[in-house]
């Protein structure tokens, strides 16, 4: 081979891996942001769930939703081919980088959709339900939708996504508006948090326990979102791939920065103080936002699509609670409604998409992730139950599920 | 073009962009210490202005910044042309990486002097003083400096500092002094905390809530530096410039570890205890040191730098008690003191400066951006205030600005 | 020099540069989790113990741990020799990286070994004794096993491991076992916390004081694990290596989600709960297991070696506490037990190796640093003791120690 293909292959390839790093590191990016935001009692539990739906994930990725999204319906792709040929250190023609570095940054991709769900049935959801829907949701639903949008396949066989117009860079719905629809499905089956909403209409806060953890959560987040969105260009090793890889690290910081400056003033102005949750809702809403299309837009753009983001995930939080739809993170929101947005905003600055492809493509997903994960959530409700008993609730997850409390030095035994 | 150029271009591109988000991840470093070293009352104003900053630092110097430090007075530079270039994927010549990728890795810098205000001010400042003065400081102050020291223009058309033998390799002066010299201007116009001096001259210890995440804070600043003073070799693609980065992260890390162990055996001496904060703060004040010049010494040397800091910032924390200027977190110390010393060490390395040449460079800095800083936080103050209410200090500013404690489930309400 | 030359060993440099950040990074890791392991009145001194830790071991390889490691016995190799080329950017034929890099990655692991003692000694030994031995382990101990093993030297000009079939490739016997080797003879040393064993031989379960901060230290370590392992393929910049680097990363992944469903699932059967600390022990101990080959598994393999692991640790927690060896992290498990796991597990996939020289090379490992570390140990409590007064040990650490409560605004003063 060429020394400079082998350059190339080798840059491309690194920066695939530190990409993915940064995504894997995301997972500790939810798990810290959902453990400052529940209350003490339920913060254990939710630590493992985080934990475990990243192991989860990576499992069943590796085992099925790989072959799944890519493999073209061969199922023994993975096994037998791409990580074999990675393994021996032979490319594959016309392979620019590591089969296996493509497969670790998609398996951190599937991880994060999953991450988007913990959050939003936090407080009351049993553990193991939750990381049963996990094995089903990254084995199967997740890569199902990803064959259709990435893996170009066609809609059981009836449209291709990609032919409509269809345009989603790094995922702001096929990731976090995925997640976010399966969150959806979950909260619906499971209902509200008791205490949450009073029987005369009242919407009660209920704050989160360790704000530090919540803000950590949100710097992290922000920080893998490099990788998540500047990864998803797919090479860097040439000064085309290089510019656009630069513009989307640059817009994906614009557009957190837009985000948490407007949630942050219309929080001023509608609640008269400057509430912190909102202002880390808003930076994760802006980031959301781009995530559909970082490479075209200008900084200043990408700041004002951002600040749209930021705007409309405080509005859709207010709306949530008004229809008594209880998400402890306001995932739903973030990941969901802002993930709409995203793809909506698509077809401003990039020609190649068109505003009905993105709505079908909306739809597709969403319908898709919805209706599956509401059959695979009323299925583990019949069998195994999803909701813990009133008393846990009350007394919190933590010593029902795990039987460790986060913090017992500093709530003397109950939070 | 070249497949080589377009490799090293590739290179280059991708080295600003890791090293700028290592940058970034520094906002966490100094959320999660400021967060770690204030009272569990004030937790979340500090960290809403932590992230809050760095979003405005981001805005204002896409807006304007980036235009004043190197655009030559062209203040259309940045949104007309350098990024429109990097948009469209045309290098300029002699461009060797892309444009976005310098103003991403540029763009956090001013975030970091920023940062270094928020702790120095914490517990008692007004929340959207604060953030008004970010707005001037990260839009106006800075970049006027930056464009005098790193953009190479005549200070008021008078006299050119690298002219005179006055080098900052990664900013010493350019960033950590002057982020220390709008500290000090608002300590001053704000004046120490509530029960921080007794009538009689004592200094009464006000202990931080979270050490782990002071702590937590200082690793990830640690960690982040590697990118602040690495990525200010500005290439990598030759075997001249690898050596030097490699140079860069290896006296980045000794002058560090020098200073941490420094700080801790004084701290032992003086006080008769390991204390933590100064051990942390010794660190610190190791990275400070060698900023100005981490190419030229050698490890041994480098380590002995960080010593020095380490030692100058245990005696600069008790010297500015003594003075009854209040800093909550010690980065006047850090930043100032020590940003001072790095500046005063570079000629005993690098030929290419002169002390002369250093001290004109600090007094430029510190006079501008005191100065200005005063004027400035001066004028807040008679337009909004600068202080909240003896009775907010005393409940603790979350309350009052936030709305939100950090910790409800820990502190019962009152902290 | 030819640019596609100097192309690569700029690749690599940052390779490795990286990497070691990466590693680095790990320090912040360990920190967090024996924090969040240990109780409330004891964190402040472990976070002293750590990053006090790290910069010795920085300074100490630096003066001559490295140079005793790979130097031949030559101990002014390094501050004459090696790091002057790459301070004075000129490369040693055939050097293929800068060699500044090399010492900042290697330094970095060292820092690991270390960081593996603190835990397990944790709450009850003096702060001195603990920093006077990591002088010794880092300086001396440590970089003489690594002499013989990655330096490549006959043990005591005896035999050498290399010859016999020992592979090792990132570190499972050489950096993980060392470090649990030292803990252990400190352990023995030392004694048990009071009040873990009762007179009639029950365990006494001592919860953590902050699980978040330990769920977050272990996904830092899995985050800086990439680095650990990733950075050991020594090259990156031709197709092979660039694979044989993607496939360690995705094996290194596999791996630790294995160990942390292990873990999970064998603690619910064992124990009827979903033990968050066993989930992240089992994680870490899927990391330790894969670490000393990682290249040659398929990702399959990897997780199931990981899960070996961590169903290993689990019951090596449990072995340790029926012997009444206190390891209030679980270190001497995940990184020792699970370790020597790794060791044997490498003949299975890497035909160079033997199970024979596998086995002889953790005997020689073990014995050495088992060994001198007791007499290191036993020495230091000759001269100044290693363990507190029973009041101290009742009081917590941090008091006498530190004189710094790590949260005073949630435990009143007492914890």
């Amino acid at each position: 081979m060429e020394i400079t293909f082998e350059l190339g292959y080798a840059l491309d390839t690194f920066y695939f891996l530190i990409c993915g790093a940064l995504v894997m590191w995301m997972a500790a990016g939810f798990a810290m942001l959902e453990a400052g935001l529940v209350r003490a009692k339920n913060t254990t539990e939710i630590l493992t769930k985080n934990i475990a739906l990243y192991a989860i994930a990576c499992t069943m990725y590796m085992i099925c939703g790989y072959s799944i999204m890519y493999g073209g319906g061969d199922f023994t792709l993975f096994l037998d081919g791409i990580v074999a040929d990675g393994a021996t250190g032979v490319a594959e023609e016309p392979a620019t980088y590591a089969p296996s570095a493509d497969f670790f940054f998609q398996v951190v991709f599937v991880a994060t959709a999953m991450s988007i769900v913990s959050g939003a049935v936090a407080e009351r959801m049993k553990l193991w339900a939750f990381l049963l829907f996990a094995v089903v949701m990254t084995g199967f639903i997740y890569p199902m939708e990803g064959a259709w949008t990435w893996g170009g396949e066609a809609v059981f066989g009836m449209y291709t996504l990609g032919d409509l117009g269809f345009s989603d860079f790094a995922g702001s719905g096929i990731v976090h508006m995925a997640g976010a629809a399966a969150a959806l499905a979950g909260v619906l089956v499971l209902g509200p948090r008791k205490g949450k909403y009073t029987a005369d209409g009242k919407v009660i806060a209920i704050p989160g326990a360790n704000l530090p953890l919540a803000t950590l959560g949100t710097f992290i987040l922000w920080m893998g979102w490099f990788g998540f969105n500047g990864g998803s260009v797919l090479a860097t090793a040439t000064v085309e791939s290089a510019n656009a890889v630069a513009v989307v690290f640059m817009n994906t910081n614009a557009a957190a920065a837009g985000g948490c400056i407007a949630a942050l003033v219309l929080a001023r102005v509608m609640f008269g103080k400057a509430d912190l949750t909102m202002a880390l809702n808003g930076a994760l809403a802006g980031l959301v936002a781009i995530t559909a299309e970082p490479s075209y837009p200008t900084p200043l753009t990408a700041t004002l699509f951002g600040a749209l983001g930021g705007v409309l995930v405080v509005f859709s939080i207010v709306a949530l609670d008004k229809l008594k739809i209880d998400d402890p993170v306001g995932a739903i929101s973030v990941h969901g409604t802002v993930g709409l947005l995203g793809l909506i905003l698509v077809p401003f600055t990039n020609d190649g998409s068109s505003l009905s492809g993105q709505l079908i493509g909306a739809l597709t997903i969403f319908g898709w992730v919805f209706v599956v994960s509401l059959v695979v959530w009323l299925a583990i409700k019949a069998i195994i139950g999803v909701r813990v008993s009133e008393e846990e609730e009350f007394d919190g997850v933590d010593i029902s599920e795990c039987g460790l409390e986060a913090y017992p030095d500093f709530t003397g035994g109950r939070s």
